[in-house]
């Protein structure tokens, strides 16, 4: 079959029709995961569905499926998808754009007449943020049997509301059992500079980095900056400040997409003239292969053990989180590539250093995802942007793509 | 004149009863500037000084200076002094302990019958501390003519309170003119770990640090600490680290009591997976020379100017307070050590890191201090201590450099 587009101009306006749904002063959106924002979304994607001749299967933690039956309906679906629930302070992009270009893959199917042999679904995972309810990625990560649905309805929100109480409240707990994937795909704003600073319009994702979280606490003695002299003091925030300097150090010096940052950090007391006795901060170590990610840590640890000797403070270093390094379908990823080249589109070989929900779907089906620019790299942001052209070509390798692995039946009607 | 002794537990039995007022749970002093509890310290004060026949006299400001009478009156008084606020956390002995070791003084050479030349007095200088109002050592600074008491009166708190009804509120709005001074003492715990360190009772200041202070703004970009490769950021919270680990360098890199610390640092958006964008931190540089203070600022701004072109990010220095070195009266310095000397107790000469009520009198009289140790060089604290022989101690070093520059008339009663 000859590579065909998806409808540029539908696929915009449906992204900004969603977006209107917890639309933020500045151009953002703000739709908190289970709140009735969320449910109205929700809602809107599933008439959306229904309009398109799809049926409608939810889960017990709330994961929405649409299905397009295939020729074979008894195949495993070619599945995509992404999520609906942004962060607080969220863009109109990060999520609704997988869930939608999916959307327009089975509405240009539908308009083409093509039928696949297996059949097509699009989801829309549940909580993919983790902003009102940790962890991040629930219904994905309860779909692949991370966590059970019964374990995550009794997470609560800041305000005691469970993750149970707050599904049924929308009316978006249902029943639906696991099915087996045959193949999953998921299209996102690339949330990060590389695209746009190569000019290039699609990533071909060939998996996500594996990521090690860390929480840090330094303590030394606080005293009086004027009276104390240097040789008496310990300074926890020069000794967190020596530690920051490492973590990058240790970032540049590894191979593998090596990432290292510290986001957070707080100082005590905080008073300006006052030798700081106590910092608490965070460190995010990500690393395409498990062994480098190990490297850097152990890297990390002889650097804090030694800054925390010479500052005569203590530095003591907890894992919060562990996700491994995640390698995708090299034959999904291949068709990706493929895709792309076939449409005429400029595309390169990409690592995601965020996790998605198809970091979880590919724990138990073969996956692949695609990436395209955003404006400035910007995310998790208002001000978040990318242009149609390059949200539709996305879409447009995502329809081939899944094409190619649903097969196709027949001849398309003319585009 | 033999050295003579002040008394021990009348002294501490003072400092203990005035700590009763703003007492805190956790055995500290909250006794904010101007407040009813400081009224009920300064009633207590002029209270106690009246009972040893002393005449009291309140400036515009509210400073108090309690007199005795010198065998000539006209010539201009030794004074002695210091604070009775606190800090919100304080402790007993920051401030007080200079005000009622002047009262020892007095009460010691009542009970010895001992007349001096020139006058006695001992001032409690008004807001020595800049909690409630800004700026810090207010009462002092209007005596010494740094400021004028009409500006100072419509400094407000953070409830929009103004000095000027704050001390008519409390009675302590006075009418009293500047006097020449012969001699200014002041006794005063080191606030630092020095004196402990060494197993010194005595230290004999020399003079206070030079100090400049400064905001520091960094400028970067905030993005996702997944997505975003370390080439491309602009990473705020690594610059600002840098810039104290710099600072750290250069405080231990000059001569002359060189200190510098960054006491105080914010992140934004400060959250685990973001890239810092931006920090704000300030920056506090003190030497005893003017000339090498400079040098250190010199140096910190290539350092910045550096770092901010390697980081590819901007940093904004902008300096908010510049208190010049001090360099007390060498004779009045000579004095505190020959009386520590003659009263058998171990001295050494010391440079004050932090500026007291001492500093802007040195600008109008020849000035001294004493410090003594405190525990752990703890102060701003509710666990500031000190031990009893060592506070004694300074009072009777104070007792007897006082004595020495006011002039003996007669012989003293039996002690």
């Amino acid at each position: 079959m000859q590579p065909l587009k998806v409808n540029a101009e539908r696929l915009w306006k449906s992204l900004m029709d969603l977006a209107k749904i917890g639309a933020t002063p500045k151009g953002g959106v703000k739709r908190l995961t289970l709140t009735d924002l969320d449910r109205q979304g929700r809602d809107r994607f599933v008439d959306w569905c229904k309009a398109e001749g799809m049926s409608v299967r939810v889960d017990a933690i709330g994961n929405i499926f649409a299905h397009r039956p295939g020729v074979d309906d008894s195949l495993p679906p070619v599945m995509t998808g992404s999520h609906l629930d942004t962060q607080p302070s969220g863009g109109k992009f990060d999520g609704a754009y997988g869930v939608l270009a999916g959307l327009e893959v089975v509405r240009r199917l539908n308009e083409l007449g093509i039928k696949t042999q297996a059949p097509i679904e699009v989801a829309a995972w549940t909580n993919e943020e983790g902003s009102r309810f940790v962890p991040t990625m629930m219904g994905s990560g309860v779909f692949a049997s991370i966590y059970t649905a019964q374990s995550m309805h009794a997470q609560k929100d800041v305000e005691g509301v469970s993750v149970g109480d707050a599904l049924k409240a929308i009316g978006y707990k249902g029943e639906a059992k696991p099915v087996k994937v045959g193949a999953y795909f998921e299209a996102h704003i690339e949330q990060g500079p590389v695209l746009e600073n190569t000019k290039t319009t699609i990533g071909a994702v060939q998996g996500a980095l594996g990521q090690r979280w860390f929480d840090v606490e330094v303590t030394g003695q606080d005293s009086h900056a004027g009276p104390t002299p240097m040789e008496l003091r310990k300074d926890a925030l020069l000794a967190a400040s020596r530690l920051v300097v490492e973590t990058n150090r240790v970032a540049h010096t590894y191979p593998d997409n090596a990432r290292a940052t510290v986001g957070h950090l707080r100082v005590s007391p905080n008073s300006r003239n006052v030798v700081p006795g106590a910092v608490s901060m965070t460190l995010d170590v990500r690393n395409a292969k498990d062994e480098t990610l190990l490297a850097m840590v152990e890297d990390l640890r002889k650097s804090a053990k030694a800054i925390a000797a010479e500052c005569r403070v203590t530095i003591d270093i907890k894992e919060v989180l562990y996700f491994a390094p995640s390698h995708f379908d090299p034959k999904l990823v291949d068709s990706v590539r493929s895709s792309a080249k076939a449409l005429g589109l400029s595309c390169r070989d990409i690592v995601s250093g965020a996790a998605h929900d198809a970091v979880y779907l590919n724990r138990v089906a073969p996956t692949a995802m695609i990436f395209v620019p955003c404006e400035g790299g910007l995310s998790h942001n208002e001000l978040e942007n990318a242009r149609p052209d390059e949200i539709a070509a996305g879409a447009s390798v995502l329809f081939n793509a899944m094409v190619a692995a649903a097969g196709v039946v027949g001849e398309a009607k003319a585009a």
